[in-house]
């Protein structure tokens, strides 16, 4: 062992240092070996995948002080954050994530282990559900902006939001509430050294904000069980099942006991100061990328779900038979 | 008819004003109908593509202040810039290009008149090709920041950089340095006012620079004709053969006759009172993304293509037997 550290990959260089080519190239490093299914990855003018039935796409951005800040977030964990939102996406149609390509912009002086680290986060995060990063794109700009498009295989029909139906159970695999409680926790610390002072719970709440791990299997679950709607929670549980009522023509009534929060949430309110916070993380809090299914009344759901309420006649969402009343999540562009 | 102009799409709206959900379907509604292969399009988590055979894949993005002005360039013409580079990559697989999803970053004061431009640019252009916006999202930031995604599919084997041989026959489809004319001609005239006194021929070569054509069929052709080696000319001719020749292991040996500029060229040039530019924006322009392919000796170049130099043992790009002195395209993040 050398008697001094060695140099963390990609070292002090930074982008301007190094010029695109010599950045892809420590970039690609990064990833391990090509999947069978990435019969071309990156270095030429694009990827060549062998897609074995109905492709699902989507893509989805994160913006440095929108949506990370460097302070709280490693390179590595933004990666994983944009691997997962990305991905939680494919699963949402149902769909084996397969694929994800990225968009890198970033100014000059952004240092490359940084990137080399974005980079590992992404791969990492794609080999969890067998999927790769084949290929990308570099950028400069005056901010960080980073934008994942993946591609999944759909093996059974695509789920969409339109589908549930009056009787259908409403299920979720995955739980909520966990990222906005990390968050929290964050802001409350103010300083990354503050945040190093957390409890364990804590800290586990606060890597679920900066670096989530969807339930990716329970997209696929939910399509071979013959789910009716499937979403993912990004943008909170009251909204996103909102998003099916409204799409499906449906009432969906949520069953307050099986939202109750976890006694790691509970604990992260108190110490805030304020109970009643947990409740409200689960109901409204963003980004936790757990999937929300409708299934009809005889199908047993797959063991990566349980029940937490019922589609009925009408429209909205109800909790405990009640509106709730609070934020429903987040709004971009709107204060 | 009004005896007052109607309001622009989108009228004078801002982005922080209409919130995203309007936004996204104020942009929805500037796409035409969908084609069969897009089975699920805009508004689920992800798009649904019916995909008959091998799938390519590519991203670019393009930011503002970097890659465009918007002083310069229209919403559409923007829209265009960024699926022509997208489907050019594409194209440049041998692929035929089949959608397109797009992350838009953008400032809170951006009009959605012109967010709602860029999706007619990106919409015109696809449909030039027969492809399709499949997707896309939106993410606020200080600065716009669009990514696009193509895909395409492939009906013979994918064209890669790497397989020229020696005695090898090079060819182009479509035309270089029109758009290094175009934006040498816009940064003399220094104002668009100053601009819009353009002659016709030159006005040409700036819609060449802000909304780029690219000859997208050429890139099957190339695939169906048996083409060793295919890339478009994002960075300039000797750039782009250099790429192909490192790719492959060959020289590439380019006929300056063939490559003698145009009328329209040496007309800018001569405007600007060096027509010895002309011959620069040829080899080195980059922005027009034409297709440049090598061929096996023995085969008929498809109609597309016109024959501009060989490939050699060796390695590099000569212009009739040198190296061809002077800038070689476009380094990000050098200076």
């Amino acid at each position: 062992v050398s008697p001094v550290s060695s140099p963390e990959p990609g070292g002090h260089r930074l982008l301007r240092d190094v010029g695109e080519d010599a950045l892809i190239a420590s970039i690609v490093r990064r990833f391990g070996p090509q999947p069978a299914a990435l019969l071309v990855g990156p270095g030429d003018d694009a990827a060549v995948l062998d897609v074995p039935g109905r492709l699902v796409v989507s893509t989805d951005t994160v913006v440095e002080g929108v949506d990370f800040r460097r302070g709280w977030s490693s390179g590595a964990d933004v990666g994983v954050k944009v691997a997962a939102q990305n991905l939680a996406d494919v699963a949402a149609m149902g769909a084996r994530p397969l694929a994800l390509v990225v968009s890198l912009t970033a100014p000059p002086d952004l240092p490359v282990a940084w990137a080399d680290a974005l980079a590992e986060g992404l791969d990492d995060e794609c080999r969890r559900v067998g999927a790769a990063v084949a290929g990308g794109d570099v950028s400069q700009g005056r901010d960080i902006v980073i934008t994942g498009t993946a591609l999944g295989v759909l093996e059974a029909p695509a789920v969409l939001r339109s589908g549930a139906r009056s009787g259908n159970v409403v299920a979720l695999a995955g739980t909520t509430g966990a990222s906005a409680a990390g968050l929290a926790l964050l802001s409350a610390a103010r300083s990354p050294a503050a945040a190093g002072d957390l409890t364990a719970a804590a800290s586990v709440l606060v890597r679920a904000h900066l670096a989530p791990r969807p339930p990716y299997p329970a997209g696929p679950d939910a399509a071979r069980a013959g789910a009716t709607a499937l979403i993912d929670t990004s943008d909170g549980l009251l909204r996103d099942a909102g998003r099916i009522a409204a799409a499906s023509g449906v009432r969906i009534d949520l069953d307050g006991l099986a939202l109750a929060p976890g006694a790691d949430l509970v604990a992260a309110a108190e110490a805030l100061g304020d109970r009643s916070l947990a409740t409200g993380w689960v109901l409204t809090g963003g980004e936790d990328h757990a999937l929300l299914a409708c299934f009809p009344p005889d199908v047993a759901l797959p063991p990566t779900y349980r029940r937490i309420g019922v589609a009925r006649a009408g429209a909205g969402v109800l909790v405990d038979g009640h509106p709730w009343i609070g934020a429903d999540g987040w709004h971009h562009f709107t204060a």
